[in-house]
């Protein structure tokens, strides 16, 4: 038999994939891959259920107009300037391949979410990774100074992510306004993963396309907005006068998103926001969020609280993500996950919170059998 | 602003999504795009209504097992063998991306489906097309000699269509039998795209998986097969073992599918199968097809009548694509779409049946009116 290319031969399934299959298998509560235990907002799921059987047909590359100027009016900038994908991650695919390509180095921060680093090879590029300062009592920094050192000629684009998975951190006004000075000053692009804007717990984070309109590329999600993470509704809002090219490479990738669930996006993203239904997802996710840190800390973890983001990162003597999955019936995220260049502080995971709170007591308890059997 | 990327630059508006933006634009029959005219089946509706709600969170990047296993038991194929992708599009870029890289070419016929041609770019490989003969009364045919001779050192795929866009051809056995011997003989992939194969108008195709298990991965899909094409559900179906690696290169094109629409299509395969849905969809589109290619004739067209597909492909000495969707309120999908290394015949239009009989209808009337108009 022939080959495979060396990037299908190199690829491994995700560590979300194999936490969730292992969870399964296992029958262990799954705090790994972060998706919401309920089911979608009521008023998402009868507007799905009109657009099956009227909207099924291939849409627009770029997406259904209505979807397109219903994510303009909730962003604040023009539809046209809008693209549709099959979720974040096609939209983070397609700005790789858009923005770099061979020769290039794009630079990210470290802990890193996992795709940000194939996706970056698949386009030909370098993934550059530049780490946060961390401290075990204060959890992670932004770094400006190591992310200006380590800009070369071949730097083509910022890939950042605020709320940040799996920190938690909301980058502050001042920290992105020196982002957006070193990316003026080396003529980069930004790409902002804003998959997380509606999930934060203090001041509204402030988004990059904001401070840098003519070369940020923001991501967005209506599965983290409005839980429906199968749903494979993403977008991208694009500087004036580049959706053009970005719907090129949208169209070879996989053509359009799916066409009923893109309408319904469409009719409830002004609904959400008139409901106040973020605000009610925050308070709720806010209250688990306490519950699952106050048990993480009582069974003698240190928790940092995320400022956004449905996750938590906690840090524990005796604790590994194989040994949970396997010995406690409780599935969470490894900190070496995050990790491509440089060591994981010992003992790191991360749990999600976006779970039913009798998952989390459920998993509390289990964490407390599990502790007590080895104590 | 730094530059985008030169597969960005390059990249077009395909010439499908351009026809159906100036066919909604100038309120034309849009005879163009491959989509069907009326709602898809009620009890593909019904399981979709169903699914949302209850399947809305991240399947596995392989796809939900439910629908792997549907998908095996249509196919006569063990479901670890499959791979659920958005749409066939992204099933073909998937394939690209695994099977051939820098320095490699892949071998299709010619005239093409345009989209096999920036996937295998991307993909950093090379594209070449080999000509069908052609001839204006019996259309086109198959040249095993001309294919053979474009097989070189670097050739590493054959990718082919059966039945075939926009030609309508359904390959022989025999022809088969020369491709599978061709592929082994150089020890080559083949990508067979099969999204047509439940539309056929003669003896069921033969699917290139069954003569040539060990290296055929099969294309299908659900948009085409249930009259979704908006729904975004595609398959692989890969040679025994290769599953894991497409898997952990799909993860990263967009990670997984429309949960509730690829619930909804494992529950619908079978009673497909069971109901005759697939039988009762080939008499209706022959009838269309019938009807399409007379009115045509009865024009001055010259008809080539497919042996399966929804498209039929005509010659008319005074129409072009363009003159046809600005002066008769018709758009059809002009011939040079489909020819990337050699001159299109002249004249040659293809039309889709997959539309209701009154557009049908409604577009010859404007065809003759348009004719009349001229003469």
């Amino acid at each position: 038999m022939p080959q495979l290319t060396a990037r299908a031969s190199a690829s491994q399934e995700s560590v979300f994939a194999r936490m969730s299959r292992l969870a399964a298998q296992r029958g262990a509560v799954n705090l790994g891959q972060g998706f919401p235990a309920g089911p979608p907002p009521a008023f998402l799921r009868a507007a799905a259920r009109h657009a099956v059987g009227r909207t099924d047909q291939y849409t627009p590359p770029a997406g259904l107009s209505a979807l397109r100027d219903a994510l303009g009016a909730d962003l604040g900038v023009d539809g046209a300037d809008i693209t549709v994908t099959c979720g974040a991650t096609e939209a983070l695919n397609v700005l790789a391949l858009s923005l770099y390509g061979p020769g290039d180095e794009v630079l990210m921060l470290e802990p890193v979410f996992d795709v940000y680093l194939p996706q970056a090879r698949l386009a030909g590029a370098t993934p550059v990774t530049v780490p946060m300062r961390f401290d075990r009592q204060a959890g992670w920094a932004f770094d400006p100074g190591a992310l200006a050192a380590a800009v070369t000629p071949r730097t083509r684009a910022l890939l950042l992510n605020t709320p940040y998975n799996p920190t938690g951190t909301v980058f502050t006004p001042d920290e992105l306004a020196s982002i957006v000075a070193l990316a003026r000053q080396h003529d980069l692009w930004i790409i902002s993963d804003e998959v997380y804007d509606e999930l934060y717990f203090g001041e509204r984070p402030v988004s990059l396309r904001t401070l840098a309109p003519e070369r940020t590329f923001t991501v967005g999600s209506a599965g983290k907005r409005l839980e429906v993470t199968g749903w494979r509704v993403g977008w991208i809002a694009a500087p004036p006068g580049l959706s053009g090219a970005l719907g090129g490479v949208r169209q070879v990738t996989s053509f359009c998103a799916p066409a009923p669930l893109q309408a319904a996006v469409a009719a409830a993203l002004p609904v959400a926001r008139q409901e106040g239904f973020y605000d009610a997802l925050r308070r709720e996710y806010a209250a688990r969020r306490d519950l699952l840190a106050g048990g993480l800390r009582a069974l003698g973890a240190a928790v940092f609280e995320p400022r956004g983001t449905y996750f938590l990162t906690a840090l524990h003597p005796d604790w590994t993500a194989e040994s949970l999955v396997e010995g406690a019936g409780v599935a969470v995220i490894p900190g070496e996950a995050f990790y491509a260049r440089h060591a994981a502080p010992a003992g790191l995971l991360r749990a999600a919170f976006c779970k039913s709170t009798d998952d989390i007591h459920l998993a509390l308890e289990r964490l407390e059998s599990h502790q007590r059997s080895r104590s």
